[in-house]
């Protein structure tokens, strides 16, 4: 019963009556099962429906449907394998636990007449599991690129609005309730991750280990670099990118510049948007709340929805798991992508030429360059490359940090356009 | 066989073994009824499958899905109904019969153990229908705002993009086949219309009576509407919306200047879009390609694929007609907007503050005005009213058109923000 279980009563209570008609169920919200009776909850949770024992909700024959809404591992996971033992469908927005384990929480779906939906574990209300599993399945996926958490795309927004840098926005974030008072998940690009894993595994139809998901997160972006960004045309977002090539997958979270007129660079605040291309239906773009109590609500509402229909024509298990292919994982030195580099260099004659040089042996082609004076004598350039293998960038940068005129790399940044 | 027939039939050959991993199933298309037989086909198309008789697709009990990819309502609808008496299942994206007369069809099919599913119908491949149907079940939406014409929309872009005006860049769109050799049913809002009907009586569950959508074309936008637009910081475009208001429908179709910060501003091209408005999920978009040969032929699939899964779960017909509500209909008179007003008047002293009055009288209050001299003597005024009715703004001008001073009232947009 925190955010989303809240939502979740509040959507079904209020909207009892259609859900009625447009299902032939009346949902009705049994029992509740918390950690702590006392806490004080919102007047629309009739209180005599709380319990502390969770098995009051497994083992109750009468309960068909469990909305698993606690987040974490460990006790959701055993919660729910308990209930779909007891062939109740399960419904959750873990996404932690679904990047981790859910293939094992599939597994045992499948194995009994009950359904497993998870449509609020990825963008909050936005649909996007269900039209890939139904709508958009006559496609071969080919690109994902998504921004998938509110809190990192809330701050990027506000630093690139209000020029100011991380630390300060993300004080401000957490004052407001934006941020966790622990924000790795968010900042570190953890979650972004959960999400991106469970939208490829969806989408290209094969497993996907979260271990692979390589992801970088948005405490080095300064506010030069999105001064820099800006002057070349781009935002800088906390992308969640999944490519499909052949029977290999690219699957990365990091910060990356975005071109103003890419339908992502005019997605900000705590929106979330999924920007996918298909061989037939071509780019696509579902755009909204990514995150917090109603619109994640929403989406457990609609798995529920789906669930009363199933169980109304006996057809729960419908669809389930889809993940049939175990596609290999590209590592992240062989991906191809444009970069921007931003360098501190002594203000000196061939600089600029003996670092281009270095790029040149590394097989990494210079787009554009500019170079400004900083203080006295020191210098920065700022380079942005042409498509190049990540290693062979690493490596340039790796060469160029040794050359005596250069003072420090200071930041590298994919551009995605 | 025409563009949405040959893309149906090319998604589904090239994906016919996934197709089969999703769903069990190999979808074979079995035959096909064209009224030419000997007409040019893509190579996708294997000749033999070609029928000019009807009744070999509508009567033979091998064939368990019908795609309706003919278009208009005659004679469409007969081998739909045909289908269905049959206890076929069918797919269709023909927007006008399903306006006019979907109710019939979703009536019959109803009757029957079939599906009958159309998300083609609205916003081409672009997952709408049944996210509505499913995923956002659990609200109530009290809004929507679509871009759902792609020609349209590709001839305003342009119109914006290079300063030209209607009719030349209608003629260059029928050029390079954007647009149709009678372009009314795009032009003058009549394919916006039929879509908005659709996706309203999804939305708000409700008969939509198609005569109760107003709509009003874009050929009288011009260049110089474009221009006043830009400097208010608005973009011009067709809009199609769709707002609740307790039980009453505001169902209207017309050329409208949105706020270049509003997602729907940067909607280019022949994209299109559809902006929705949920009481738990708040704002949502669905972004991408509205017409066409693959994006139609991805949503037909789509519709197909789902319909495997009912027949292998014998869930046929698991969700039918949600049009459970008959929805009051708002004339156009009584909707409240902001409007834009253009005219033309003799550059005289107490010009402004006389029309100004006129508006004040029709309760019709004013957020902005410019006025400019255009030819020695003449001037052009141009008002930004605050939210006002329709009937009010339009009296107050057909009172300032009977004075002496005012030549023309030479546009009226309405504004969305």
């Amino acid at each position: 019963m925190g955010n989303v279980g809240c939502g979740t009563v509040k959507v079904l209570t209020e909207n009892q009556d259609r859900i009625l008609q447009l299902t032939g169920s009346r949902v009705v919200v049994k029992r509740i099962a918390v950690a702590h009776l006392t806490k004080k909850r919102p007047e629309w949770v009739d209180r005599s429906m709380l319990t502390d024992d969770p098995a009051q909700v497994l083992d109750d024959p009468e309960i068909d449907i469990v909305a698993e809404t606690i987040g974490g591992l460990q006790p959701a996971k055993e919660f729910m394998l308990h209930a779909i033992r007891n062939g109740k469908s399960v419904v959750t927005a873990n996404k932690e636990l679904l990047a981790k384990e859910g293939h094992e929480l599939l597994i045992s779906a499948a194995r009994k007449p009950v359904d497993f939906l998870f449509e609020g574990a990825v963008a909050g209300g936005i649909p996007i599991i269900r039209p890939l599993k139904i709508d958009l399945a006559g496609n071969r996926i080919n690109s994902i690129i998504g921004i998938v958490n509110g809190t990192t795309n809330y701050i990027l927004t506000k630093m690139a609005r209000e020029g100011s840098d991380f630390a300060e926005t993300l004080a401000e974030a957490q004052k407001l309730g934006y941020a966790e008072v622990d924000p790795t998940d968010d900042v570190e690009g953890y979650d972004a991750a959960y999400k991106l894993a469970i939208l490829s595994a969806i989408a290209f139809q094969s497993r996907v280990p979260i271990s692979g998901v390589f992801h970088e997160g948005i405490r080095r972006i300064g506010k030069v670099d999105i001064e820099y960004a800006k002057g070349l045309g781009y935002t800088i977002k906390l992308l969640a990118i999944a490519k499909l090539h052949g029977d290999a997958m690219e699957l990365r979270v990091h910060p990356a510049m975005v071109h103003d007129r890419h339908p992502l660079a005019s997605v900000n605040d705590v929106y979330n948007a999924v920007f996918l291309h298909g061989d037939a239906v071509g780019d696509v773009m579902f755009y909204g709340r990514g995150a917090g109590m109603m619109p994640t609500g929403s989406a457990v509402a609609g798995d529920i929805i789906d669930i009363c229909r199933n169980i109304n024509h006996q057809s729960l298990g419908r669809i389930s798991c889809t993940c049939f292919e175990d596609h290999r994982l590209i590592p992240i030195g062989e991906v191809v992508s444009k970069y921007y580099v931003r360098m501190q260099v002594i203000d000196r004659p061939k600089v600029l030429s003996n670092t281009a040089r270095v790029f040149g042996e590394h097989n990494v082609s210079i787009a554009s360059v500019v170079q400004r004076e900083t203080t006295q004598g020191d210098a920065e350039i700022v380079w942005v490359t042409h498509p190049a293998r990540e290693m062979d960038v690493r490596a340039a940068l790796e060469e160029m940090t040794r050359l005596e005129v250069v003072h420090s790399i200071s930041n590298l940044i994919r551009v995605e356009d």
